[in-house]
């Protein structure tokens, strides 16, 4: 295949921990290149200067955001932006002709006072959350085809969801029980330099933060609601762990009918039969967080106990992988009727 | 006061991570002092020899375990043994007039067959565990004074009891509804070297493990139903951080009687009112393992959910302090009838 | 290309770091693919067992070493086996007809009585000694085509000879004045189970080890006494580092005939030119090993001191891919006389 | 001993890692105690605000900087304040009657130049630097008995010194052959928020800053040329650790008169052999940072190589006690004629 012909990316909030993951994937993707890398903060600078690592491998300078010359540049835009950014954003981009991934959360919740009473920030314009797809690929992925606005899913949002749908949707489990227990590491909080960011703070404590406040609550609820049929409510407590990547979600629901753990094993497999990220590890194996890294994988484990009646669902991601920029280029690779793990084929890096 | 005077300690297993804190605890206590370190293992050899950080502040050699010359030069025997090896050594150590704290788990349980089920070991002489006392300080340090024999609580256990107790006792939660999701750093598995505790397989990783099967789980429920004083079991995961020190339990219940957050705030206070080493932190203050480090605090923070009717309860410690260690010293302190925070005031290090 | 026509690989030592890399890194070579993967303690087992992270990748079990067998399924064989291994199992594997790709030390130093003084091992046959060629590819990479055995170079030397072999050519550096401080991280050490790897032990904590006595010694003096035309001895330390992956070396030396810093920089900057992996660093720019880390870059700065007449140089590398397996699969591209990036040209992983 | 007796010590600079360490260190203190603590950038607010591992132990407000004040409540006072802060504020102490032990580097070096060279800013005025004690414990500490300012050592200065200066004072070594490369934990950085404290910066990475720049650099040459009798310079690197606490150097120089092993280990166990803070490693043993963590003991290490004629000297400490406030209290004591141990007691917390 000609370079010409491969499809052209730009990214709007290269200097973040998404944006700059997003060129690491998309640098051996086979279909697609990034041809301008974004960032208003730092337009005109080297991408170097703050990431070293990229040396040899970008050398341009950070371009601003306008969005006629990036239609000059690019088909697609990736959106790895603060919180009410991408909704000022994405409609010229789209006015422009350009096809919109956003990572951010502003597309999220189709409900703009929820987003506004967890965000605390402006909700996006109705008409644009009503052409936004909710690209949770494992479970809506085939809304994705064509679509021309895509909103990421939460990175938290994502391990928990991609845990909790088959039993929700099969019915296997009490909605109302559900209580999640969330563990991160620190780049889930960005590149922002702050005391909550701090090594010395940070390194050798665990620390729980937003228990029953963090943003992506509504959310998990948003999808929860929709797969059950009924408002859900949940339990989210979210932990910081002193490590840079992954997340855990530890899930906690009420069994109902008896089911075994057999009858979840074969839900689960037969849910994520054709859906190569999502690996089922076997009874009495439980994923850790090591062995996604790097990686667009979301591993999922089960324990039971028949003393309680409870079922604990433990799932795994990469949180900049699976959980912002290799589930946003998987969505790309979606929209563009490709092959889902086109350049995401990566094998977790262990140790 | 003289050197004579002090209270003469003896520990065997000084080379397990439990027996090095003791020593470094009791360095510095005012009535107390360390005369002889034992480990059958390595008795002979210098301890300084495994633990180099003792060069200068104990150079003699590792004493053998010999019930007779024990007693010839200490009055009280800490135990920092592995499962099943204090319920061999204590009787004879008892009957040669000694006083025996056991950190290790085999004078826990009063039901032997729940020991011998989830410890996979032989359990203690029921003789010897009718004799022995629980010494979970705070809730029943009252029964610790004079006792001959004292079982010290597990690490995982010290945490959540002491988040738990007193919402249970009082009737504030459904003691049905608990949900202990509990978070460890590494040296709660002892100093043993496996994969499990290989440093390029645990560092940057998270991992969840013994879902349901954690041997501390019985013990937590013994106590859970004295206090409710009817059965409770417990959903109760645990959970590998990658960090030296610390345990964090993150506990779910449901609400009973629409008890509010300052309900639950008074409850606290009042209860550990009197016991300088729990911390209530104020409403909307989470603790982190850090800000108990090296010290032997338990500090205690809530978030409730008016959604969902269920408070979180957040408690964190040392776990080779007062998870081990401090609280080790603590009942010998409570034993001998002096205060309990002798030797034990040591501010957390941070950062 | 059709998959039949690529080059298939073996690998023995499947179930250590090394081993397990090239696994990672071969998944995504466009020209070879690993057909066996050979564990002679683990054979028969699923590689999945020891390593969860392979699951739905790799689920074949572990073969044996059988030099016919391997020759029936591969081309090349890679050796990642512990010292005094592949001297034994290479001369069996080079007569059935195989290539092999040595990347323990046994086929480094064509000296003997240097191998077992440094090793504590008997050391390799004469005859394959002399056979081999020493792949430190930016340097020696010519001898590589068409090699049938290839000892690749050591994860410490390759850090240090990057970093010293230009100015010790060129003349720019005084070899008796050179001090070489090494720094590594963990992963370095293998994957077994020892006190020197339990994470309880190592983290939060630096070690020097082995000063003046690491095994590596000879080897960087064997290739810096070929380079300067005369013997060369060294101060080479090292030190473990709480991380998993990454070495750096920082190194000094006495700058001869008024180089300067330009110089320097020019000089890299020319024998490097053509050599993909090594980035110069623009002055006064020190490389982080984080900025390498999952690649197979060397990054290389300077700091000269005109008050002392002294330069000192940074290297750092990821051990696991230019320090180890990455090197060797470049070795691998060297010897078919394909472009050596390929299949190599990751971007690090950053954060 | 009255609690009224006890000497009364304020600290400014209350809310950083040096002054915070002040107060954990001086809590078990048996002749000192602290009463105000205070913070210009904090003034009125409760230290538990920013520091929760305080609650329950110091609870006041945070006082601010005003002399007179501070005088009516202490005796002592500590300055843990930026550099150029504490020549600011010092005069105005020292009038109101106060001793002034400064743990920044204001006062460290003589010669203003060098100063304002180093540390771009302003140089303390010249007549309050000729009144400044330099507080290298185990090298000037008889200096120190009734001085009224005392200036305390720089954390990398004093590892290095306390490894370099028996050596040097006997001619053991060449100074001009001195190279020092010096690693760090990140609490060395401060508390400050920056991209170089951010936790997913530097986890899992190692970095090398500031060579031959660190401010550092002239305060070790001035004490170096004060024993040597004669002007010296040294090649001195820094580099920073994924660890919160530590500071190694090793040290290189070449040996003179063919000095031996035992030459130098008998030098240095009499030269310490009064100082109960400097711990001799036999031969062969190299200590790691974790081994005096928490405490304020420096252990020193050897390795002799007869093939290059060099010696490798490792010394390590905590920086935040040997390298800040530990010395800091050592100096206190020293200046009172009291026991330099007083109150510094710790056993290393291990692990």
């Amino acid at each position: 295949m000609d370079m010409s012909e491969k499809l052209k990316i730009a990214i709007i909030g290269s200097t973040g921990y998404g944006g700059v993951e997003l060129i690491r994937l998309l640098a051996s993707h086979p279909l697609a290149e990034v041809t301008s890398v974004i960032s208003s903060s730092s337009a005109g600078t080297p991408i170097t200067e703050g990431y070293p690592h990229l040396t040899g491998i970008r050398e341009e300078l950070l371009d601003d955001v306008e969005p006629q010359t990036i239609r000059s540049k690019a088909d697609v835009v990736f959106l790895a932006t603060p919180a009410a950014v991408a909704s000022k954003l994405a409609p010229d981009l789209l006015a422009a002709g350009l096809k919109v991934i956003d990572l951010s959360g502003d597309y999220r919740l189709q409900d703009r006072d929820l987003y506004e009473k967890w965000y605390k920030k402006p909700a996006a314009d109705e008409e644009y959350l009503k052409q936004a797809v909710y690209g949770l690929a494992e479970v809506y992925g085939d809304r994705v085809l064509g679509a021309k606005l895509i909103s990421n899913p939460g990175c938290y949002v994502t391990a928990a969801l991609l845990g909790l749908v088959p039993a929700v949707q099969a019915g296997f489990i009490d909605p109302d029980s559900i209580i999640i227990d969330a563990k991160s590491g620190v780049s889930g909080a960005g590149r922002g330099a702050s005391l909550g960011t701090h090594y010395s703070e940070l390194n050798e404590s665990l620390k729980a933060y937003k228990l029953n406040q963090h943003q992506h609550t509504p959310e998990i609820e948003m999808v929860l609601s929709d797969i059950a049929g009924r408002p859900v409510v949940t339990t989210f407590s979210t932990h910081l762990v002193p490590m840079t990547r992954g997340i855990m979600t530890t899930m906690y629901a009420t069994v109902k009918d008896s089911r075994s753990a057999d009858d979840f094993m074969e839900l689960y497999r037969s849910y994520y039969e054709n859906r190569p990220f999502v690996r089922i590890r076997p009874e009495g194996q439980l994923p850790a967080t090591k062995e996604v890294w790097g990686s667009n994988y979301c591993d999922i484990g089960f324990a039971f106990d028949s003393r309680t009646g409870r079922v604990t669902i433990v799932s795994v991601i990469d949180n900049l992988v699976k959980g912002a920029a290799g589930q946003a280029i998987q969505n790309m690779n979606l929209m563009m009727g490709w092959d889902e793990t086109l350049g995401l084929q990566f094998v977790p890096v262990y140790p």
